[in-house]
């Protein structure tokens, strides 16, 4: 499986890392997964919080698990997720990898990205507490869940929830015991509910 | 509040990461904190599963608040913390920032690097699970609450666990409320024990 995690500037760190970190013990673990982050042009990003991130690769077409991260969206200013998604070349490409087959999932506000993507049309969905009402405003059924899974299209609440995301896609993937495995490796115990919709 | 956060080749990202969102976050909500990583060279290092952290400044000497994060030790080989370790170019600086008043943290087996730096003399700590028997081999009392507060030593478990440690961190120096909001904007729930050591 590869998971690929496209980021951009003003991504918030957590978002994207603690996926990152989830994914990277599960290869470190025996399991066949490979994690990487992209960004758009391939160049380093700056994150929110101004860790940069380099060493990045573009961002191809071989993903069978996308992680949308979030990033500055709260603030509302033209940065982070709302930038990206005005530049408009992350959402095309989320929309074409979920429509090749592959698991589409966001942390935090990269739901807005999944939006723009065309990806939320009848499919409950959930974000950081702060931008539910923005979510909702779009005409999104937005839940207030930890983990929505619909299927394809996976959300998350906000920053560190995409620990609980990414633990829960392993679960999905390779088992109880295999994510039970990374949760002990990573010393955190699952926060919140999992709300599995029949979409 | 200057905190200051070294990492190195082979570093693990959450260990890092996951307090400088703690940090940032604390900074973006208002309070008096400023957060960086660091490297020995000043130069971008990789992580364990492959991330690549630039834009890095040098050690210095300013750090209110020294967050040293581990990484590679389980594997037993000459990399990570124990490659950081046998350099010894962190542990001194470590040292002199203790002795300078500064506040020190590890997260996860960077126990190792404040041991080697001498701070773990009668003191209570802890780190991974799985490396607890490897820190109680080096004499020091080893104990398995999730936070050690000994003061101005402080140590956490294993990798997620530094989410809890800069909690701890902000409560201690800004108090209740503004840890509590932080721990409400990255929509984590504090897990497990803190203990306090009278030292």
């Amino acid at each position: 499986m590869n998971v690929v995690i496209p980021v951009f500037s003003g991504v918030e760190e957590l978002d994207a890392v603690g996926p990152f970190e989830v994914f990277g013990l599960a290869r470190a673990a025996g399991m066949d997964v490979n994690v990487r982050m992209v960004s758009c042009s391939g160049e380093a990003v700056t994150g929110f919080h101004g860790l940069q991130i380099g060493g990045l690769g573009g961002l191809g077409d071989d993903a069978d698990c996308v992680i949308v991260p979030g990033g500055a969206w709260v603030g509302g200013r033209e940065e982070g997720v709302r930038l990206a998604v005005r530049e408009g070349v992350l959402a095309p490409w989320i929309a074409a990898c979920h429509a090749r087959g592959a698991v589409v999932a966001s942390v935090c506000t990269g739901v807005f990205l999944l939006h723009a993507a065309g990806l939320l049309d009848g499919v409950p969905a959930t974000t950081h507490h702060l931008a539910l009402e923005d979510l909702r405003a779009l005409g999104v059924n937005a839940v207030a869940d930890r983990v929505v899974d619909a299927g394809r299209v996976l959300t998350t609440g906000g920053i560190a929830s995409g620990l609980d995301l990414s633990l829960w896609i392993l679960e999905r993937e390779f088992g109880k015991d295999a994510a039970g495995l990374v949760e002990n490796m990573l010393e955190y115990q699952r926060q919140g509910s999992v709300l599995k919709s029949a979409v």
